[in-house]
């Protein structure tokens, strides 16, 4: 009677109702749902030909694009676990992920392989090394595999709490760390963001957000559900999404902060060619009210900000538009659209509390740490139960960011705990100083750490990206910041840097600011 | 981490993040979440000192008042199981349903409470009777109960897999049976119902569906589980109705056929004063087109519509439209929408079977079962195995109901298989030849039923409810028949009827015309 709830079960739903309804685009390919399936289903038959059974980890290397995206199904549906690795590591992460998984097969796309070759030697548990797109030496070649398949495989139980995928952490300080999703939460998460967030057959989602990152923050699943359309883009810069957004009409689509700034800072000409209302998710850090504003007037397109952790699959808070957010002023709207917002009806229970694990208040000043517990949590670090025992062994998930809550029971994020700078005993929000720089017309991007300082312990420290063919002097932008906010915030030096250091998935990674400018000291 | 699958976690949610708003409207009287959780509470803690543990069974009898609709909150979250009993039935079946779930306390609307007391002395096993409106000689009074209760109570552990409520069936031919309905059931079903039919904080939802009707199919917690506003209302005609959309600027409403039928024939003044573009969600019997574009087209409302039964929590399709439908014709679009369409993304498999159960072909023609299996799919019959195996005992639940499948893969109900009438070897469809009677100008209700036929074996006979007023000849009645449909399918026989005999849920119960006019043989 009852089933495993499982997102596999939409592209069943899918391939028998909107069997005949275009799936996925990529490029010039074009599939329905029912020959999206039934490659799905011949890559599954061939991956038992090469022995993989239930339980086995699949390791993917690969950007956006169509063989990606059949990796979320072909893969779990013989009760296999797929490790989708953020492609934009290097051969030492790769090794470290693919033998920590465990994985017997590594497919990887056509500018993967090469990096794979590279630490071969050390990959002995690997039984298979598959070629994504196109024929390589001592690669088997995943059209040809899928070709000579049948799409008859043996479709093994499944339950709920079986593992689904293992994604690895970005690892800003430490190792990666393997978090392990179960069926369950994915489809928890895939339902939660159609409840918040609907999409029907009439809708096209475009895919930046990539796959690998939380898998792609389930609407690889998501977009299946709805019967929507996937427009993959394994590569892309402004003018090439507008561009394809108006080709495929799309409607949806979901961006890192890093891709909304660079749509919001795109030439005009570029933004000329986009069709109007778009909806645009956002989420990996808080996007600037500045942001926000420009992709909202400028595209008329609509943003929603979520928040999550890969370890809650990832969604544990949604901004939901309210009826009384209508009569806001623009500004004050955009404000409200930079906060993480409250809880899905799906995720469970998100709590901001203090060291004692009460609630702050809701005054919006208060900081404490996020944590979290529902259907959405990971089941754990993979062969880690240390780890897995320090971030949520009480029952609770610990985010390890800070945040505050307004009085509307909005939750917005003023730092990651230990991005939190403390000078002469106040805190500091990193975040929020950046939000206020970004204001300034010459500065594309910015971040703010806390730099040792005799006098205040800490203090805070900008290195600044600016727009290109723009400036401005150190004295111009500490006048800027005195004169838009609270003095003991102001940044006690600027540095002016030509990119920010990243993790993969588009993290500014401080630690790399504070490490490699550790010699500088606040005036 | 994970937690339990249950709609109690929506007022959880609720009341966090929408404690101030308007939760309940209920003629003069209004609550917010705060408020109303609050209630909740307060009658939880009275239950409890009445007695009542996990497991034990509390029943209702009782229109769509805002206690009633407390009931659904404050007795599972004790983790006793909620009887929510139509009102619209006799002394005869309370004793029997209150009998049967055992219930150890009963609650009764003010128009109830004579009923039960007239079977009183056999109704042993329960502890304690309510009055919901106010004292009444030998009740408890609720309200003075309310009050003088604690708003803390113990809170059990509740899995999803637990049961929440028993929701007798209407028997139109045999007795009553308990449908036992789950957590995790009536969660999927609220969900799902977002999902297709999604509400936000900013909807109000028109209580004319009755709450005792497959739990409001489910309404009673996706309501809350939006933050959106229950608006109630235990009494009703179509000025009523029209009345109050405006005046709360309800958004949203479910409808049984009946009064989707009633509000379609009402006069021109009273439809005048509605607003436009509520969503009308309706299911119970499949609406004729025409109803459905009188509804849209004079009204601008829209219609949706879903099937299910009482043991499927109830929805198991819905007619979701699709963007090929915007091109149709108003009168191909209003076909479309009496289909009862596809399976919803959360409620399971849904297919149309043939003896042999195999999946009947999309040609719109060949007639099936709908037989159906998922997390929505009841747990059993109370206390009745036998009924529970014949109906699911093979993992499908065997919902009775003939069906053709449409060449997009949508389902339409042609009949209860019961109701199929078989003349000179052709199966006839009595719900299309309803349809196409009820495009008659003077005809406001119809109902078709097999009478025994020498000649045919069975032939269709026709009672027809007239519009006031108004009238046709049986000659009339057939040429019309004659002109719109294949010969064989025409009524052999027309008889007028004040009224059709309904079920409490307002479902025809053709067995009592077949019965109360066996004497009628076809000509």
């Amino acid at each position: 009677m009852e089933v495993p709830l499982t997102p596999l079960d939409f592209l069943r739903r899918a391939r028998k109702l909107h069997g005949a309804r275009e799936a996925v685009v990529d490029g010039g390919e074009r599939w329905s749902y029912e020959e999206f399936g039934t490659r799905c289903d011949r890559w599954s038959s061939a991956l038992q030909r090469l022995g993989v059974t239930q339980g086995d980890r699949v390791a993917y290397i690969a950007p956006n694009t169509h063989r990606q995206l059949e990796s979320f199904y072909a893969v779990p549906q013989i009760g296999a676990v797929l490790v989708p690795i953020n492609f934009r590591l290097v051969p030492d992460d790769f090794r470290y992920m693919i033998q920590h998984s465990g994985a017997k097969i590594v497919c990887a796309g056509a500018d993967h392989t090469a990096a794979v070759d590279s630490i071969r030697g050390d990959l002995k548990d690997v039984e298979h090394f598959v070629s994504l797109d196109g024929p390589r030496d001592g690669w088997l070649d995943y059209e040809s595999l899928l070709k000579d398949a049948s799409a008859a495989f043996d479709r093994p139980s499944i339950g709920e709490r079986d593992l689904l995928t293992i994604n690895y952490t970005s690892g800003t300080t430490s190792r990666p760390k393997g978090v392990m999703i179960t069926h369950r939460n994915a489809w928890m998460n895939s339902v939660g963001m159609l409840m918040h967030w609907p999409m029907t057959p009439g809708d096209a989602y475009l895919w930046t957000l990539p796959m690998f990152h939380a898998n792609g923050w389930t609407f690889t699943w998501s977009v299946t559900a709805a019967g929507a359309k996937h427009v993959c883009l394994p590569k892309f810069d402004a003018p090439t999404i507008f561009k394809i957004v108006a080709k495929e009409q799309v409607t949806r689509m979901c961006a890192a902060p890093t891709v909304l700034i660079m749509l919001a800072n795109a030439p005009a000409e570029a933004k000329a060619l986009a069709p109007k209302g778009v909806g645009v998710m956002t989420a990996g850090a808080p996007p600037a009210a500045v942001t926000i504003q420009r992709i909202e007037e400028e595209l008329g397109w609509s943003i929603i900000q979520i928040y999550g952790l890969t370890e809650t699959a990832p969604g544990i808070s949604i901004c939901e538009p309210l009826p009384e957010h209508r009569a806001l002023s623009k500004d004050d709207r955009a404000k409200i659209k930079a906060r993480q917002g409250v809880e899905f009806i799906t995720s469970g229970e998100l709590r901001v509390v203090d060291d004692q694990r009460r609630d702050v208040p809701r005054d919006g000043k208060t900081p404490g740490e996020i944590i979290a517990r529902g259907n959405v949590v990971m089941a754990g670090y993979y062969n880690d139960p240390d780890a897995t025992a320090k971030c949520m062994g009480d029952g609770w998930f610990k985010s390890g960011d800070a945040a505050v809550v307004h009085p509307d029971g909005y939750v917005q994020i003023t730092d990651r705990l230990k991005d939190v700078i403390i000078s002469g005993g106040e805190n500091i929000s990193s975040v929020e100083v950046e939000a206020m720089l970004l204001r300034h017309d010459a500065i594309q991007e910015v971040a703010v750490v806390g730099v040792p300082s005799e006098k205040w312990g800490e203090s805070p420290h900008a290195f600044v990206v600016f727009k290109t063919g723009q400036s401005a002097t150190p004295e111009a932008l500490r006048q800027f910041c005195r004169d838009n906010m609270a003095h003991f915030k102001v940044p006690h030096g600027f540095t002016p840097i030509g990119e920010l250091p990243k993790t993969a998935t588009g993290k500014i990674q401080k630690f790399v600011l504070r490490k490699g400018r550790a010699n500088i000291t606040a005036q």
